[in-house]
């Protein structure tokens, strides 16, 4: 994505390597500031995914995978016998994996570097591999996001006015995004847009995403999350699209928290209701959405801005993080090998 | 309503007259501080009701009817001639009534003093009728309250967790409260009950909810408005209770925004939904919802808090203050003269 630095626009991904550190744009200090902050050891990018520096569940996956290939960098450096190194390898991907519990592309990417890493021989060609797969995952969906944005586009005629939850942008994967991925192509393709933006609290993600609008100049709107059925039933909103933290096999989506809300006001309002992802959010071990472990933050997310208890003193709060939109209320699942009804998913593997 | 001020219990309503001054417990400044608004001219009260100083339909006509109590003593003070006062008193009628569009209590109880105005003789006695006619209506509105107290609370069964949106409380009305009436009823009749407190962007009405849960000792917990949807279809809510701003002649109900979503997964969830309010809130001249004014306030009430903006400069934002429940998502209207279907409320005229 082009970031505007110091009066230079550049070139960022969400989520880099170079000589052995790993970089985040910190979304926690967006929009005020753009930081970047730098890792140098796996316990780095752990507490990165948690303080949700890093959030968005293909990023968080890169993120994590990364996070391998510096745990590898470190093992080389403590000189240990290389014999140690599953047992090391294992124990480094049951913590990486214990960060956040409902996105699957942390678990999805996490396994998939150490299968690749299995094989190894010495800890130098570990290192490289690891270097070499974090990239490519990276690499990958970069090129998903944007096959996602192709098939998405389609979908989106000139004068829609879209409704986003959430931020499902360039942030929030290696780069271009999967809901923003798809609005991204579609003003590209020169398609006039128009989007309203949910403020997604508690944790309003929809400042990164009204940030994101604003760099790619894209009209939109800030509403309060409370103001996305008054559009829809005033008839202001041509499509839904979304992310997903993780889908199963039934197409039934795991996303941010008042996704749920958003689909059945869609469903009720005959809005179409996409779902953006890449393949990779597809949990093939998970049948349906009721088994997808929901994560509960703590409630000052919710009573707290700015350190500020906004609330009344005394006063305590419930924060589910996620909810799960069963299939029935998506009329289909972006990917980047095309769009799908929530029940073909499972066709996918 | 109880309210602990410098060490000592007192009683409060959220409105009251003394000595030709009106006074409102000022909620713009509430959880944090507990401070009277003072108010010494009709003008005092209707910045108060523009800038939220005193909210909730109820609360916004006793004030407006207090108004023109002050707007008679202004006039006596002016010892004009009492020819003149019949087209000074529509002035003010007109002034108070542009205050804010959607709350229709503002409109019927300065319908209600104006009328009683009309046969006074002198200025004398004009002053003696509207302060004897706002304290009328403030007394009614708190029976009103106890009266929906009364019927609510028997909808609501011993165990029963409870969800509502926005403030809906004594702070609302006169006293007591309308949604918060029925909760604070079945409380007071030893009813175990939870109450899950949407807080109710962008104005964050929930922490007045929770402030007055806390004064009454209800079990509570605050959550994000896109968390209502997560809990009902947990399960975890059994009823939804609301309060309501107008009441059309088909039972469309206009609400703080947010409450159509509410209602719409409610209904979803096969969750009863009920609107709380007293019978001067149902609009005689309006057939249906979408003949009802919704007021837009400024963007800035989303992309600022507490004077710090939280979305990226540039950003704009949509703000509409209210949106409308159609009658089909409503299981009852709780009024003071009993508990209807919405179609039932045009047979109370």
């Amino acid at each position: 994505m082009k970031i505007e630095v110091k009066g230079e626009l550049r070139d960022f991904r969400s989520v880099w390597a170079e000589n052995e550190k790993v970089f985040l744009i910190n979304q926690t200090s967006l929009p005020e500031k753009f930081e970047v902050f730098e890792c140098r050891t796996h316990e780095d990018i752990a507490y990165a995914i948690k303080s949700m520096v890093v959030r968005g569940a293909p990023a968080i996956g890169c993120a994590a995978s990364y996070g391998i290939f510096l745990a590898c960098a470190e093992f080389k450096k403590k000189k240990s016998c290389f014999d140690l190194f599953p047992v090391f390898l294992h124990d480094v991907e049951n913590f990486m994996k214990s960060t956040r519990p409902t996105a699957v592309d942390l678990f999805n990417q996490v396994d998939k570097i150490s299968k690749a890493l299995k094989s190894c021989l010495s800890i130098d060609e570990a290192v490289e591999k690891a270097k070499l797969t974090a990239d490519g995952i990276a690499d990958e969906n970069v090129y998903e996001c944007i096959k996602i944005g192709e098939f998405g586009s389609k979908l989106i005629k000139d004068g829609f006015k879209i409704l986003t939850h959430c931020n499902a942008g360039a942030l929030a994967c290696a780069d271009y995004g999967t809901a923003l991925g798809v609005i991204r192509k579609a003003n590209e393709s020169g398609k006039k847009i128009f989007v309203y933006v949910d403020e997604t609290r508690p944790r309003l993600q929809g400042k990164l995403t009204s940030w994101e609008l604003l760099n790619e100049g894209i009209p939109h709107k800030v509403i309060a999350d409370n103001a996305a059925g008054y559009f829809m039933k005033a008839g202001c909103v041509d499509v839904v699209v979304v992310g997903a933290d993780r889908i199963a096999l039934n197409g039934d989506t795991a996303n941010k928290i008042g996704t749920y809300e958003k689909a059945v006001l869609a469903h009720e309002n005959n809005i179409p209701f996409y779902v953006a992802a890449p393949s990779s959010t597809i949990d093939r071990n998970c049948g349906e959405g009721s088994l997808i472990p929901i994560e509960f933050r703590c409630g000052d997310e919710v009573l707290y801005l700015d350190g500020k208890k906004i609330f009344p003193e005394g006063s305590t709060a419930e924060n589910p993080s996620f909810d799960v939109t069963p299939a029935k209320y998506i009329t289909g699942i972006i990917t980047e090998k095309g769009v799908f009804k929530p029940g073909e998913v499972r066709n996918l593997f």
